[in-house]
């Protein structure tokens, strides 16, 4: 009997689990006991059919999947959405985002713009992100209160001006966070984050790593963006970027190299063969024409790859299923190829690919018992929904973050019927607003 | 007194004319008389100060904009979403598209998609289209219904096998099409189609053109789509595509070329000098991996450039809001240059420019006194839309279908807070879904 009692069932439905074993299940039931997934069958499975539960959810013409799983962003940009577009990369930078940030980044910014991001995130079907920013202990309590899954990074630049007191200070304040954090995990999970090899001199690139590899964390790191980051380091070193980072032994299965427009064959093979995962940001890299990753040829060599939306000064929204539409599309055109990614292979990305580019591929990703309820539903009974022939096209290319009815995160409501429990949304926008305004009012824009 | 006396107000919200000489105005306020804008200012204008309205609505809080223009769709598609992707193009169409439409196209599976799709463009903000495809009477009584502005163009292919009877026939019934809607335009609007130049024989493609002179109306073709599109043409007629409608005297300021992927700089100039419309399909050009249009030389040369979401078969969505950020992206990455196009450019080809595409400037596009009243207003106080810095960017990069709340249409309320007024939307789906079983009953898909 005690196998079927639950904390939340949900009944009916198509669940599309992601997980090889499970598949894809009509008129499904899910049992959550807790922070897990507990049950996971048909409805008509005998095994189901006598539950207790504390509450029942009805998913009847809802898809259920794992909440989506954006492998980059930097929530408190969203305080910059829209507030300098269409600009040149330097200009962009150096006349707008860097005097924003210098001047208004703080404590409670980044608290304030994480904790609309969040809402923004799961408004739209996002259950688990990575978050690499300043301030992030802000972060993290933002993310305690909303009840997110996430891996947040501890960001290091030091702009080629090593001061071995400093770095040791930085270093020292960066334990004491993964060591504050990590005994959250698998809900908040700290990593480091290493701005790029353009930012940040070789011994502070490879001081994180060691740091990394003995906290057993994630390790980040924005890489070939831009096409000329590859000459720049080049004409530093002498080799090319990805080269650098092997020489330099900070290439791993726990590195994620986030963006990787400019990777060739070569560097794909590397990656390869040392696990290096991959976190793939199609719309900001169209937006600020940056390039597009090969992440076919990526793909083609089972390397890991997540989707990500990157900062929303940068794309400018956080929405996965924009972000799935675009991975699918970006590809077909610059390959002629139609059939070089299909809908199923991006909506992996998006959810258990994305899980196992973080380290929790065990915790989420994917619909199965024993891991983590983060689960969403999709309301199908819309017009832009309408027929139905293929769950994975109409995830990809027709449904939107809107179409999210429902989320749980490590089984617990987060959103019902589009209301957020976790959030004070009114109170979000409030606040980031006010931010904007001291932006407008000091002309940085 | 009677200057005063509107059938609708709107009062409140930041209006986007989408026209120079009214530009944007805070806190504004329309009234709409009939059809027709009959005042456009600041709520704060004293002309504004007393008025009378049969009815008022507050825009508090809305941007309020032109209703968009989907210059180019295949609307009885919509049955075919997700029934076949991520195929090469002629398996796609051999095996799949063509198939479907030879067994199920008939003039209830026409009108019934239409009303799902008029459905889904309603509640994602389009309020004038121009569609192509067959039955296209069933099309406009469908459009009559639901009370949307279109421009309906009867289709024609006589795949070289050119029979002079038929095709007499064929001419004899479009030309009685023409004149049984002309009579409604400037809301619904008839026009000729000639599938491309690969699939109608020079005498149709020139005998349709002579007709469409005849009655003044949009003459519309797919042009270069695909790469290959050259190659036939060439190996046919000695000559590319653009010199072959060059010297068949079939291109001109009511000529509107549909996708035009592969048009190079002579051919632009051509378009220049002869006023002929492009109609830029981006989402589905990259889903087939057709291309990406040069639109940013087409704008340097002045072309009129209008946005289109095309069939649901190919894109698979109808949300001229994801296809405007589309434009705005794909443009900048293919050029590596992030100002090739700014947000208020595509926001100009989604509205006034697609309304001069299908030669209905006069009448929609913007927001002005003696335009018809076609008006969406989009709910704000979203986190996804906050802060706001730049209303333009706000609309291309970060708005979605999903936020509009309003939709007038030729001074019609033709949606409310979400809610359609003119169209059943649970009966539209369930006729859609019963087209769909048949085809899964019948293995074409």
């Amino acid at each position: 009997m005690q196998d079927n009692c639950f904390d939340i069932a949900l009944e009916g439905g198509t669940l599309i689990s992601m997980s090889a074993g499970t598949g894809i299940i009509d008129d499904a039931f899910i049992g959550i006991v807790g922070e897990n997934i507990a049950k996971v069958c048909a409805r008509k499975d005998s095994k189901c059919a006598a539950f207790q539960a504390s509450e029942s959810i009805d998913a009847s013409g809802c898809i259920i999947m794992p909440g989506l799983v954006n492998t980059h962003t930097h929530l408190p940009m969203v305080c910059f959405r829209g507030m300098a577009d269409d600009l040149s990369l330097m200009e962009w930078l150096t006349k707008h985002i860097w005097p924003a940030e210098m001047r208004f980044v703080n404590k409670k910014m980044v608290y304030d713009g994480a904790m609309l991001a969040m809402a923004e995130m799961i408004l739209s079907g996002t259950t688990t992100f990575c978050d690499a920013y300043f301030y992030e202990d802000s972060i993290a309590e933002a993310l305690s209160a909303a009840g997110m899954r996430a891996v947040v990074s501890q960001g290091f630049a030091d702009f080629f001006m090593p001061d071995k007191k400093k770095a040791d200070r930085m270093m020292a304040k960066a334990r004491a966070f993964v060591e504050r954090w990590q005994k959250h995990a698998p809900l908040i999970t700290p990593a480091y984050f290493c701005h790029s090899p353009y930012t940040c001199s070789p011994s502070t690139l490879v001081t994180v790593k060691d740091a990394a590899r003995e906290s057993g964390i994630q390790y980040l790191i924005h890489l070939l963006e831009n096409k000329d980051e590859t000459d720049i380091i080049l004409k530093r070193y002498g080799k090319k970027p990805v080269d650098h980072l092997l020489d330099l032994g900070v290439l791993d299965e726990r590195t994620v190299a986030v963006h990787c427009n400019w990777l060739d064959q070569k560097d794909i093979d590397v990656f390869a063969d040392l696990g290096v995962k991959v976190s793939h940001n199609p719309e900001s890299s169209m937006k600020l024409a940056a390039g597009v990753a090969p992440v076919p040829a990526m793909l083609s060599k089972s390397l890991s790859v997540g989707i990500g939306t990157d900062g929303c000064a940068s794309n400018n929204d956080m929405d996965m299923f924009r972000e799935m539409d675009t991975t699918a599309k970006i590809h077909k055109v610059t390959s002629l190829d139609p059939t070089v990614m299909n809908a199923e292979t991006v909506c992996q990305m998006a959810t258990i690919g994305g899980a196992k580019v973080l380290g929790l591929d065990t915790f989420t990703g994917s619909i199965e018992e024993g891991k983590k309820a983060d689960i969403i539903f999709l309301d199908m009974n819309q017009p832009h929904l309408t027929p139905l022939y293929n769950c994975y096209s109409q995830i990809v290319y027709a449904a939107r973050g809107a179409d999210v009815r429902t989320s749980i995160i490590n089984g617990k409501i987060v959103m019902k019927d589009r209301r957020l429990t976790t959030i004070d949304v009114q109170a979000a926008m409030r606040n980031v607003r006010s931010v904007a305004a001291d932006i407008m009012n000091h002309n940085v824009r």
